[in-house]
């Protein structure tokens, strides 16, 4: 089969790779229905982070299952399946305490911009739709394998409650999806901070009340004027670097939450300061396996329309321009069809 | 009168200092039964924290209301009454929010090793005991002020439940404390890492099931050991240094909370390296004034003896002894009577 592998800053190549086959017992191969960039993607795209020699890329995926190993039991050929970048035999301590990603058998997916894929722990990992899906429900189930369940991993890690304010810092499409999902547990005010007006305008069709242009101080400035001078309650850090991490810091008042879901890159918190910000600060990489059940739930019964993202949608021999399209920001995020 | 003045490292002295009066309409003057030296008092007393010259010590206190200002409804002269280190309205959104040590009008008190006090915001910081107490309670009712309600707040903070497994990081009053209050929320397991065998012994008579004598990565590795490698659900850091911040991180199960209460001197932490740790963070300031009447209800009713860590009592006048004993650790805390 051909597949994504990215050979150096900018090079994107959709060429020759061995086809994906069930190594050990425990693992599924599927047929890719959809798989899609990410933002993380963007960090070795444009060269800020390492990468030894050529790279098969991809790590957000849903299809059907082709084969299954021996020992699988909860999935089956035929189903159509969904799962998350960190695989999750879901049965150990850290499983069921709710965090799969960090698994202690995890494995990263790293190989899912091509026409199959290996999912190792397919029993802890894959969850099966009730169905096969209508086309038209194809890019928001995709959206549930990374993008919306990490947007929902921040508003949750940024206990977002009922009647509370939430502020978003970032507005890439876990940004965006952060303010979906802040809609969904019910904040009554969501500030979205962004200055590009198509992610604005879908800030806003996620639920977002306010925007927010300014960054910086100038940023924390407004969200302190717009909140009473109290600063919010959730705080969703979207982003991962220090300018936004410490926007979202000091955005948030004394004893609200902060939480953060993006690879932190470059990014350190001084102890004594983070100290008299009395915030609580949660993040690291979201356990999507944990929202799993319930975001295809909401998608199947069409209560949310996270594949709204998805801006341009690409064969997937095209994946280079849909790389270029998201690095030049003319695209929000890039679904690819095999 | 005569109160307690820092004038450099190691030179405490008790000279004549003008006595307190009303200022503002919010104020009390009240008469202290006991006060004490703090953990914290020995930055400043060592050299590691910068003075402006000649310094008033002290935030720790109890006593007798002498005299309150025109405005204050909540308490009167002759009664026995406790505060926090920081004043507090008790009516500003951050307080609503119990987090009455970022209040809109804090104040910081820090000339309490005399004996008289000036406390402002007196409706809103201090809490009256039902009754003039007996001697025997004065030293419990005394660490309610700081010691205990700061570990108290680390209890809470670091989320221990019942069942839970905790880990106390430093075995300082705060960290004793922070066991006896872990033991208070039912924790299953409290784990103490203290090398000094007075403090071990305290510990164990607080609730501690367990003593780690390692540090450094030997003591993560000691604390993975007693949890079947998964880490601690629960963990307390009371010191403040890079070191047992770390400590603190290292040892906590993914998804576990990580509470600090000493303001950390020196600490940086690394986004990325948190973020994979996936652990919840929270701390500052202990908002004391939230658990008052509770604590002092606790203590009140003879449930908790958290004055044991008094282990030295001094007349006020002998302060310089008292804080020499806290710096060579002769004593773990030393209490201070006019």
């Amino acid at each position: 089969m051909r597949g994504t592998v990215l050979y150096g800053p900018g090079d994107i190549r959709f060429e020759e790779r061995e086809t994906p086959k069930i190594v050990e017992a425990t693992d599924a191969v599927i047929r890719m229905a959809a798989t899609c960039v990410c933002g993380s993607d963007l960090w070795p795209y444009r060269g800020l982070q390492p990468i030894n020699g050529p790279t098969p890329m991809g790590h957000e995926y849903c299809g059907f299952v082709e084969e299954v190993g021996s020992a699988v039991k909860t999935v089956k050929p035929g189903q159509f399946v969904i799962g998350s970048f960190a695989t999750s035999d879901n049965t150990c301590p850290h499983c069921q305490y709710g965090y799969q990603s960090s698994c202690e058998n995890r494995e990263w997916i790293s190989t899912a911009q091509a026409p199959r894929l290996r999912v190792p722990l397919a029993d802890g990992t894959l969850v099966a739709t009730p169905d096969a899906p209508s086309d038209d429900l194809v890019p928001s189930l995709l959206a549930t394998s990374d993008v919306l369940g990490t947007g929902w991993f921040a508003a949750d890690a940024a206990n977002v409650k009922p009647g509370g304010t939430a502020v978003v810092v970032g507005d890439g499409a876990v940004g965006l999806l952060g303010v979906l999902s802040a809609t969904q547990m019910g904040a009554e005010r969501i500030i979205a901070m962004s200055r590009h007006e198509a992610r604005q305008k879908l800030a806003r069709e996620f639920g977002a009340t306010d925007i927010v242009t300014e960054r910086g101080d100038e940023g924390i400035a407004r969200i302190k004027d717009l909140t009473n001078g109290i600063g919010a309650d959730s705080v969703l850090e979207c982003v991962g670097t220090q300018e936004s991490m410490m926007q979202a810091i000091n955005s948030t008042r004394p004893g609200g939450f902060v939480s953060y879901v993006g690879v932190p890159h470059g990014v350190e918190l001084n102890g004594e300061q983070l100290f008299f910000t009395h915030v609580h600060l949660h993040g690291g990489p979201a356990p999507v396996r944990r929202f799993l059940p319930e975001l295809i739930d909401l998608v199947w019964k069409k209560k949310i329309n996270p594949g709204k993202v998805f801006d341009l949608i690409l064969p997937l021999a095209q994946v280079a321009e849909g790389y270029r399209a998201m690095d030049e920001r003319r695209a929000i995020k890039t679904m690819l069809r095999p």
